[in-house]
């Protein structure tokens, strides 16, 4: 097919990479100091390159070898990427000038603003003076970050008030510093873009991710949110990754707001946690599509290919590896459960050691399938998601809530998401247009609508959306409910009844 | 977690098998000639054991280093798996038992027979009078077969008539043999089942296999059969292995004859060219599943994750290996295609050099995305699958029939298979109690059912089925159908109407 050979720093990422390059009978190399890494482990066909992953020397040497050069880490010697893209033998993904702009938090966030990408408040640092300033304008908590070498909270002080400018200037003073305001988000959520080499672009599902100390503990595929949320945030992730050029995968992490803004957080040029998912519960793994974007092959369907999936990650909590194995022990247990530990030869408190992907049916079903995997990891911890209602349930007036209540308690006995509120298609015309509008990009997957007499709702909401409508015929003081019954019947679309 | 080393011939069956160990951490040491073999080129960590995989000597170097052996091919050296058993130090998984059973078809055959497990009629073959009694006995043609090292059809002759008998004994001297009775087949199809160290068994979905020049072609799955044929088929599968002892995986092929009835055809004891679809179609993939079995860890779901899949096999044409990227080249451009290619470095005529897993929403789609892969390999030939039906369409007279057509017209214009047939509550009370009790189990994933006048036929369907039963109240003579509308509407279930 084709031939590849890359450059890594050889641990979860690459070895995640090299199992899509070896489906597809590419080749890989990899750079870096221990002959055993996770990547390596994986990869018997090609010399090993022993050397530090920013050692310019040892780059050279790997590209004066390879066809396309790409990373697992944005920490990298741009400068030598540079100069091996310029010389022109060589293919570099991500390219030279993107690994350099995104590895200066700063920087990449100087280049997303100037594209009118919406970033948080943020000003350059030099002194403790410059941080009370900031202070004054951003208020406090406020974020004091390191430009550079910074991921898994690494590098970021959370400054709460004036007197700890100082010691947050003090703890960070090794790197060159900025300020962000601080970002009061609802959710975290990341997509993964992929862009191939002529250019065009592909985004996966909006995830949301949650965080435990700065790192990533859950991502929710899809991510539990208004329809609506979703596809702004992808359209900024779409719109930040459009401004990179060359090819290859991003993870674009991302904060929306209360009033449903969103904030572009930071960017990652390669395969990202956020995107681990992919590999079970997508058409095509991000990291498939990452090999085929550099490689200017077609892209792969990003397409979920399961109704729901959760990622947990599994971090060391100190130097013994069978702690690791616990949540590994229930993963086995459970349906639609699959494990990938790294071969990673040291357990250390925060590494990561592994992840577990469930995949099911639905969001509740995987939720629940998750409980004993995360119970053993912390035990006694409850965490619940709040998931997004697959059912809207609507009547025309609160003196039908008897008929509909019955139907409400039906959906809770099976434990399925729901919504109800309050509609009508004579009294308030304007929001039952707005709510038949957006229910499916909402990600309503069904409305219940009940009425009675004249009993347009349901027909009403039906000729808007392409959701099924199950109408329910409420009965009226005069005729029996056969009133509501006609109207019901004979609207243009297919409905439901319930009795 | 566990520390697993193994035994191999390091084909594609065992890179796949490494692929599901080294996500569990599981170190694996291969034992094959070559140092590059699939296998190998993706397993760095463990010293490979140079030699012939048939080889009395290197098994025993494998097996003292190992805590447990495997396979990926039955033609092993049965006695040396014996005595390394019962020195007990190794567990050996298939037992030596079951590889030596599996290993001479014609015992494979007496000892299924002997547990009640149904196969088509056969007979111990030494000369030509011998065949030409067989002949006799089970007609012309027949399947005279090699006992020991067949597959992939090798060791098989068709024998059309008894003029054939003597060119026949005479290209299958070199073994000893058995003559088979010609299985008049529908279809063939396969189960790939799982047993635990415990005993404890698991099958996965019931698929069909499509063999071209007796090698495996297309992998169908589910197979679009009647669901009572693939409950029937199941079982068997499940039966057969309860009768080898140890742990393992097995794929047992089967033929379906005109009547239903299953004949067991062959069992391979490891994972088998019809469970490849598993990896991207299924909750656990066939690999790790063995993995799990052999070291007694808890089995994991085989249920299907997708509702479709069809895996085709890339087989060499010739030396040159640009043909196989040809089909690889289309799945590159379908929604959910997955290319699988093993890394072998020389091409030949009819050798599985890869394969390509195609999932979907529907057979009815995977099939359409098939085409191009298809195409590519096999210009100009048309292969169109019968879908089993999804939607049952009844009605209780053909006097509904201009009703009816109408729905009928609209599934065509989706693709959704259907099948359309009078069925009445009250003159064909008993077919009707069939057809509804039959219909979940049978595959259907609906029922619209038309009735006029009293209007039973919705509602008694409805009564004896899980399934979703549109109801279809059609006008009658009298009553401009309002009879029919009030007998549907007021069902114990929830029925839905078209108008």
């Amino acid at each position: 097919m084709y031939w590849l050979n890359t450059i890594y720093k050889g641990g979860q990422l690459g070895r995640m990479m090299i199992e899509a390059a070896s489906r597809l009978n590419l080749q890989v190399t990899i750079l870096d100091a221990p002959i055993d890494s996770p990547a390596k482990q994986i990869e018997s066909t090609q010399p090993h390159i022993q050397g530090a992953f920013n050692d310019a020397t040892k780059i050279r040497e790997l590209a004066s070898q390879v066809d396309v050069l790409t990373v697992e880490i944005e920490h990298v010697d741009a400068a030598v990427l540079a100069a091996i893209e310029t010389e022109g033998k060589v293919r570099v993904c991500p390219s030279a000038f993107t690994v350099k702009t995104i590895q200066d938090k700063y920087n990449q966030k100087k280049h997303l603003e100037s594209f009118g990408i919406p970033v948080a408040e943020y000003v350059e640092i030099a002194n403790a003076e410059e941080l009370k300033e900031a202070g004054k304008r951003f208020g406090y908590p406020l974020m004091l970050k390191s430009k550079t070498m910074a991921y898994d909270g690494k590098g970021n002080y959370v400054v709460k008030n004036e007197g700890e400018v100082e010691k947050a200037v003090e703890a960070l003073s090794k790197t060159p510093l900025y300020a962000e305001k601080w970002a009061l988000f609802v959710k975290e959520l990341a997509v993964m873009v992929v862009r191939r080499a002529n250019g065009e672009i592909l985004s996966y599902p909006v995830v949301e991710t949650i965080h435990k100390n700065s790192i990533c503990h859950l991502v929710i595929a899809p991510a539990q949110i208004d329809g609506a949320v979703a596809t702004k945030a992808q359209k900024v992730a779409e719109n930040a990754i459009k401004t990179f050029p060359g090819a290859g995968i991003f993870g674009v992490e991302m904060f929306v707001m209360a009033n449903g803004e969103i904030l572009l957080n930071e960017i990652a040029p390669r395969p990202h946690n956020s995107g681990h998912y992919t590999i079970e519960a997508c058409e095509t793994s991000q990291y498939e599509n990452h090999m085929r974007a550099i490689l200017d092959m077609p892209l792969g369907s990003t397409a979920m290919k399961v109704p729901a999936s959760i990622m947990v990650n599994i971090l060391g909590s100190n130097s013994d590896m069978t702690e690791c194995y616990k949540p590994c022990q229930e993963a086995l247990l459970v349906d639609g459960a699959t494990i990938h530990l790294y071969g990673k030869k040291e357990c250390r408190a925060g590494r990561k050691m592994g992840h577990i992907t469930l995949v099911g049916e639905s969001m509740m079903q995987v939720q629940k399938n998750l409980k004993p995997i995360l119970e053993a990891m912390e035990p006694g911890v409850e965490r619940a998601l709040t998931l997004r209602p697959l059912v809207g349930m609507i009547m025309g007036s609160d003196s039908d809530l008897p008929v509909m209540k019955v139907g409400a308690q039906i959906l809770k006995d099976f434990g399925i998401p729901f919504e109800l509120s309050i509609v009508s298609a004579h009294r308030t015309p304007a929001r039952m247009v707005d709510y038949a509008e957006s229910a499916a990009e909402r990600g309503l997957m069904a409305i219940i609508a009940g009425a009675g007499g004249a009993a347009h709702l349901p027909g009403m909401v039906a000729a808007m959306t392409p959701l099924p409508v199950i109408g329910v015929p409420v009965k009226g003081s005069h005729l029996d409910g056969v009133d509501s019954l006609y109207s019901i019947v004979q609207m243009p679309v297919s409905l439901h009844l319930f009795f």
